[in-house]
């Protein structure tokens, strides 16, 4: 602690700071620490760094692009995506009524904004919903839920969130005691989505790393799962076991067995299940199925049925809507014990509620429309337009990365990322070091500047120790997601030459 | 710790759960402890129970009253308050640009519209923002400040929000450090907003109470602050000072002078100012002006403006437009160390955007439409009748309150509610501490089972011992408001006269 933290001087006493005789109070000395030890790649220097870029690109400085790429984030519409036209007419319609009676918007949006209306306050999506959400939205979703998993689903145990971010740190929060050796420890995969570190770094817990297999499409290895726990038992209390499935940022689908093999795990060693499911539309390979860890929990059985804890998230900015921008999701937590479960909707009660509009968007991706009415044709090609597209590039990426020597790419079964392996030559590896610079950051930031395209480095999200990769979205337009993947293949070629 | 919270035990070993061998992981003896202890009254049991009452009401259940009223939360909307139009159709505009082509909508409300789609992303509010918000409205911003307080201010110092709460936790997220006696202390006013007591409490700082003077209108006394301050030194490390004006719960307008001394005392005494100004439009009572404590502190000049860290709060969700489902607000940051303030947008980041249509919102409301502009004239009449309306039922307040015997109200000088004081007999102290209820907690209860009222007891802001209150927005319509306010002054003399 710096002196500032201590009992401030009285009046008179003046301190040694620089003005008047007075420092500030809040300096990187005395700032909360755990918010220091906060890091967040996706939006990290390298993308301050693409933001200057742009300013300069449209101050006209010469560059050797005409244009920065952010193939850093999963924003589809950023990306040129168009929104899904049912979902915004819905969310329309409820924010500014007297478009109920335009003609031009079809008749099942109307009865679904009037719907959502009369579900609140005051009819009106300005006013404070219910703190867990609008009641009939919860509703909507556990129908929804029902419709996916064949096993009942309860609207109580569903709460809506700002995005799946804010639901995983409140189930985090929930999670989190102790000091010393008997904190929190929090089983994430590695390569990870850096959220999962930040706020277990946020709230002083403990990250406990389980590696994915690379060698096997990022599988989930339950034998790493149980040595990463028998390390993390030496010095804090493991209680959590985090699993994003479909993969960010690797791209894999988890098959039955593995599901079944986690759940076993988190049975036998009194673990809390988190399941990132938020890119549970997005599966593309030949194959693959999503499998939610509710579904075959109950398909489990008792004991794991009755008694396994389980929060599962899902949002509206992935699939195949990515509407970011309206920060909306949800989680459902099952075997919940009821006290905490009554702790957990206080928690979120202090922030009063969701946003209104993304909980209208939200309940429009769950209950679309249904053949025979009149959105329908229109909702189903524009959303089997998007997802056919991803799944196209998703093929794309790891052919064209897999023609160059030195890239591997496991292939990209779901979500919305390649994470492609790079070697890179020891005079890079020195070049970086000079530079205090992780390798991969290196070549990223090198990337960048030469070419404009902006992707985040392996070593944001972790990866095995001597291993370099980096992330890259599939969601700028194919013939553009083309020319991408052409210039960073022959950027990393004349980059490994100019290392060797 | 409970046992859960140990080493768990190994494949085989069976714990001593109920089912399977095994108990849950997430007990209320292993949650986290910082959790428990958060309350929030504005939602609280009383809040519950009142769902629980119109759920009867809905079932057919006969109650002595046909709705309930809920004036527990500044929610304006929800009690009838009309959306501003222009500012819907901003926003309707931006989600649903095919109505840029709809002849009923102004082109003054389309341009807005169009200028803020090109700030987007992609031109899409689908799109993640920049994570303190978007450029252009934090320009809009700045510039709305600069108009009302004729001092400078840059869009780098603003940060936009998803609802001025988030901006508040996200600012006390960094001011939070140290532990045992050198824990940071925040000093807050009794009575205060009860997200101040929450927040503090999740993040495991010490609250300081500092008492506002009642019998001069819920005044701010130097003098008390000290006594507050001085008392926090001697078990912590004081170095925030909340101040919420005009106020909440208590309507209280601070005078220049007041904002002045606050200053000088935080320079003094070397905190960090909060000034939660989220009812700044709120202003009622002749003589009574809002002064930004940005503004006051430029006028004072140096060392003051030089030196004293700010951060100042506002929001969407009160003033004329009521839009609190939009969760939209921002913090300006003055004399922030640099460093922290990149903190604070590497900390805002993790979160990704606020929510794109409450910015969108905030942009309009900021940015509002000018003499000549086609929707001026429709934008201040609408806003003139919300705040007339207001000022109208502060006034109607106070007076039907202290018509009561018992019953004594200050004037209600700005914000949204009421916070009189009621002397409650000895037998009602009596018959609450026998069902283990605050005696305002147990007058409020009953006064929702006999009239279907809704309020928040005192308890739940803070109040001096042996005093009791409740707080009520000036909300519901003029006419149910008046009979509101009659049926709770005569079920209040009927209280008195049963427990006497």
């Amino acid at each position: 602690m710096a002196a500032a933290a201590g009992p401030g001087p009285g009046p008179g006493e003046a301190g040694s700071g620089p003005v008047g005789g007075r420092g500030p109070v809040l300096t990187p000395g005395t700032m909360n620490p755990a918010v220091r030890r906060v890091e967040y790649a996706v939006r990290g220097p390298i993308v301050t760094r693409a933001l200057q870029l742009e300013q300069d690109l449209r101050q006209g400085v010469p560059k050797p692009f005409t244009e920065v790429i952010k193939a850093n984030i999963g924003d589809a519409q950023a990306m040129g995506q168009r929104p899904i036209t049912f979902l915004r007419q819905v969310t329309a319609l409820c924010l500014y009524p007297e478009l109920l009676t335009d003609p031009s918007i079809p008749a099942d949006a109307k009865d679904r904004a009037r719907r959502l209306l009369a579900a609140c306050g005051g009819q009106s999506a300005g006013a404070y919903s219910a703190s867990p959400g609008i009641e009939l939205v919860r509703q909507d979703v556990a129908r929804f839920i029902q419709r996916r998993d064949g096993v009942p689903a309860s609207p109580q145990n569903i709460f809506l969130a700002t995005g799946a971010s804010d639901a995983i740190v409140s189930i985090l929060k929930l999670l989190v005691s102790g000091s010393g050796g008997s904190r929190t420890g929090v089983l994430i995969p590695i390569p990870q989505y850096p959220l999962y570190s930040a706020a277990v770094a946020e709230l002083s817990a403990v990250q406990l790393n389980y590696y994915l297999a690379e060698e096997r499409c990022w599988a989930l290895d339950p034998a790493e799962l149980r040595r990463a726990l028998a390390e993390g038992r030496r010095h804090c209390c493991p209680r959590v076991l985090c699993i994003i499935n479909p993969g960010n940022p690797t791209g894999q689908v988890q098959s039955r067995q593995c599901i079944e093999d986690v759940i076993k795990f988190a049975f036998e060693e009194k673990l809390f299940l988190m399941a990132d499911e938020v890119y549970q539309d997005n599966i593309y390979a030949e194959g693959s199925a999503f499998h939610s860890f509710k579904k075959v929990l109950f398909e489990m059985g008792p004991p794991y049925s009755e008694v396994v804890e389980l929060a599962s998230f899902h949002s509206i900015s992935k699939g195949f809507m990515g509407e970011c921008g309206f920060r909306s999701g949800y989680v459902e937590v099952v075997n919940m014990d009821p006290e905490v479960q009554q702790q957990l909707a206080k928690l979120v009660s202090v922030r009063l509620c969701p946003p209104v509009p993304g909980q209208i968007l939200l309940d429009a991706v769950v209950n679309p429309p249904q053949p025979g009415d009149p959105s329908y044709e229109l909702f189903i090609t524009e959303k089997q337009a998007v997802l056919s597209a991803l799944a196209h590039k998703a093929r794309l990426t790891q052919e064209i990365f897999n023609q160059t020597p030195g890239i591997h790419c496991n292939p990209v079964q779901g979500a919305m990322y390649s994470f492609p392996r790079i070697e890179l030559p020891p005079r890079a590896l020195a070049a970086a070091e000079a530079q205090g610079q992780a390798p991969d950051m290196f070549f990223c930031m090198k990337l960048l500047e030469e070419t404009g395209i902006c992707v985040v480095p392996g070593s944001g999200f972790g990866q095995r120790e001597g291993t370099f990769h980096f992330r890259m979205t599939i969601l700028p337009p194919t013939e553009k997601l083309q020319v991408l993947l052409e210039k960073l293949s022959s950027f990393y070629t004349k980059f490994v030459k100019e290392y060797s």
